[in-house]
């Protein structure tokens, strides 16, 4: 996140690889006085894919922020760049999906109480009402929309309603045990987080701890990725695991993956929030 | 291993569970005058049963180890148990089969040379010649089966010939290109030790760097595991994984994985000469 | 934790080590028809002393628990052992002390709301008002007792007071940024849990990602302990480490370790739950 | 390394940071084709000072490399700029200097052997004549300094003519058991890299296993550095750790410690020699 109070412009582009990018770029920024606090690239040589992140100083640069597109339009032809501009001063506004399982969504709530991550949290919406008390202690408004086959779809459209009536940009699935439909992954496309309690691709699907202990593993994961049409599938942001032993019961996989799964959402979601992560191939970049 | 010259005698058990066990088997050896050095137990409460490995000094120890197996059928036959037995003073005798690719091979020789390991290794199986040189300095004799599909049934056997002749005890496949035949691995089932290049059951098969570039994975591993008839599905021994980034390429993997690969096979060896390793439905018990 | 309703008892025993002990204790339950579910033994050569925990079902057992001690003496005198009883159906009541920083007190107030652990959580002491709400949100009642120079020794006296009224069996300092005295120490021996921010003995004070970053290290972590006279210098129950580089300023560590610390110290407070914790100079014994 | 034919040029820059460095450098490469493969930059904001790693194609680059410097001059004039250039086609020469353990020679030595690093070794110096066979099996010669207080000056004096004869680069101590006079340490200034056999700053000196199994930890690591005048206190270029339990005997670390330790070293060269290490106020910038 940003500590300071200055305010800062991000720039995430990605177009064909050729040279002279980052010289026009960072002299473009040089020339209206945009002092560059971070730069990250990265040319993925096979793709022939240049990806660059760029954060720079707004108080003393002389382009207004409103005309930055036009201003930049030279450069985005000559270069076919496909881009991104963040301003540090938007606070994100996050959506949580739940369902019984507390300790994410726990996890979340604290850290949005104590000021951790610059993001505004308005609803959870959940399946379930058993999180609701919780929720609603820490502030954010709580929505129940049950689902089952032939409701599904109406539901969905219900939270997709709601997701913009409060302007929603991203959405965290904090162990979430619905599948999503295509349509609804299609309104936020990589901007869906999903935390999947397995390390991914071993143990897709909803048992991950039942077939690690029974395929005698002696590390679990946890994984955290976007939301595609793919269940499971989904570009991956973070992965942690943890040692276990033949001791390890099921149950004993599970109390220690949820320790797993709550870090690995939170550093996918922080990664999402400092902007980044960018998506290419069903792959991630993930600058450090 | 065993760090002081004192013999020890090591005993492996599996039976039903039931109550009583670690009485009956350390009151026998108690009055025998048989002193624990070790005893680790396990219990599999899904199948039922009880797994124990205890090592005794064989000092003071009453019975002659050559009618250990008469005094201990009493026990055997009330509690259903299956044994085995090793006896510290007993150097195991271990092959190694190679390819082409040296560090997992380069590893177990220097390991041997310095005496980390009590173990005799008098060859090593190659299907081609390419690391005779290194082998030869190290001492082993050297044997080159080079295999295609129409001799691979033939030279198996001329293998097994040569292992017998050696009195080898267990196999290590350091990064073998070959896949062994059923017959094959029933003549040492439990006894061959591989080295697959992935954090199994993610990317099984020959070419699972490739696959976790593809995949986009954040973390990358090596499994060591006993050979099956099931590819790259034998019983789990370790696993140890390493960290990744989009900055990575193939060959980076190959070259962050090399080290995971030799480091992990060389723990598998140890934990399996050290007999601490018990296989049950296909997984493994590692003692600590 | 016991997963079953079945009511067990453990037993934590060391003595100086001898042949027979397990057989005789083993022998002694399997006598009074106690199940053994878990044995864990230990022997520190160096010390010559012997650790055994066990836990049985008591629902056979032929010897009414408060009965046990007496039956139990002439094993104990044989062997002079020093023991300690937990019976699986008493809940242990914790308490927290808390400064202003909330991550491991959040994290521990969510857990008890989940039922994760099976403890009782009646009070939380603070030096500050910073986390009184958060706290009653939770349940637990909120004492503050600011603490300067002049007022300490009577302040600690005023929180013993009421630890003893709420029958408090141990203590988690959760980022508690006050030095305990040696004469309230010596109330809960080898019963007050601290987190340390640093890998310990690296970094032992109050500012160790300062140290951590001056020193350049490419790893920090973070060390539960039971407190003791000396600061930063109790018995180590659990460390972990995370990465870093020359990226991360002293504040990203600070984030970093915020995620480790309220994670290790968690599984300290399970292990200290599960009673697989024994303390011999200076040192733990965490059974697995 | 790099895996292509390909010349390329690395340029290592450090300088007070202020805006348009990155600008002034990357449009001075592409005004003469040189075609830009990685890029990575550093600002230290604590000490103003930026710092940059430039790797690009020789192939087009239209100044002959031994004109850069004058080229570069107004570069430098202006941004007050401190730069070392390497070439990709100039193989650096390599020292190790090594006592009686073999472990982390063997797996240098191995490494060589198999084409792994872009490096020669002439040369392996030692005070005893423990690995000469080894050495001279894989090709460098060995040299045997004793060393005791009276001749150390004069044998340093005998091994620095050595290393000017060999026209070495960097020097490797591969578990070397003396300590390096500050005169010799002045003469390969940020070009001797030690491998040290704890998790430092913790147990620094020559028994840091039996340090560790006194104080307990859980966690025991090593850490590859350049050396200094301070013993142990030199700037920290890789670092990494295994799990140690209260079951892990001091000679059970050590073997645990053996593996880390070639495996952090190994990476320490690595990096070094991929030209990715700078060294700044006792610190080091390890480019990824």
């Amino acid at each position: 996140m940003n500590e300071s109070n200055t305010n800062t412009a991000i720039l995430l582009i990605h177009c064909p690889d050729r040279p002279g990018i980052v010289a026009a770029v960072t002299s473009f920024l040089s020339e209206h006085e945009g002092n560059v606090l971070y730069l990250d690239q990265h040319v993925d040589r096979g793709a022939g894919v240049f990806f660059m992140r760029l954060e720079w100083e707004l108080e003393k640069f002389t382009i207004p922020i409103e005309a930055l597109e036009q201003h930049l339009d030279p450069l985005v032809r000559q270069f076919k760049m496909t881009w991104r501009l963040y301003l540090s001063d938007m606070r994100p506004r996050m959506a949580i999906f739940v369902s019984k399982i507390p300790h994410c969504l726990d996890d979340i709530l604290a850290r949005y109480q104590s000021g951790e991550w610059k993001v505004d949290i308005p609803l959870v919406i959940s399946n379930h009402e058993t999180q609701k008390d919780t929720v609603r202690k820490f502030g954010p408004n709580f929505y129940c929309f049950p689902k089952h086959k032939e409701n599904k779809a109406e539901q969905e459209q219900q939270e997709l309603k709601l997701l913009k009536e409060y302007s929603i940009n991203f959405i965290v699935l904090a162990r979430y045990m619905q599948i999503l439909s295509n349509d609804f992954v299609s309104h936020y496309r990589n901007r869906i987080i999903n935390i999947h309690h397995s390390f991914l691709p071993a143990f897709p699907g909803s048992k991950p701890y039942h077939s690690a202990y029974d395929r005698g593993v002696k590390i679990i994961g946890a994984t955290s990725h976007y939301v595609t049409e793919d269940l499971d599938e989904g570009p991956i942001i973070d992965q942690d695991v943890a040692r276990v032993s033949h001791r390890d019961s099921v149950s004993d996989m599970v109390r220690i993956g949820r320790d797993l799964e709550k870090i690995v959402l939170a550093r996918a979601i922080y990664a999402h929030l400092s902007r980044k992560v960018m998506v290419y191939q069903n792959k991630t970049i993930v600058f450090s």
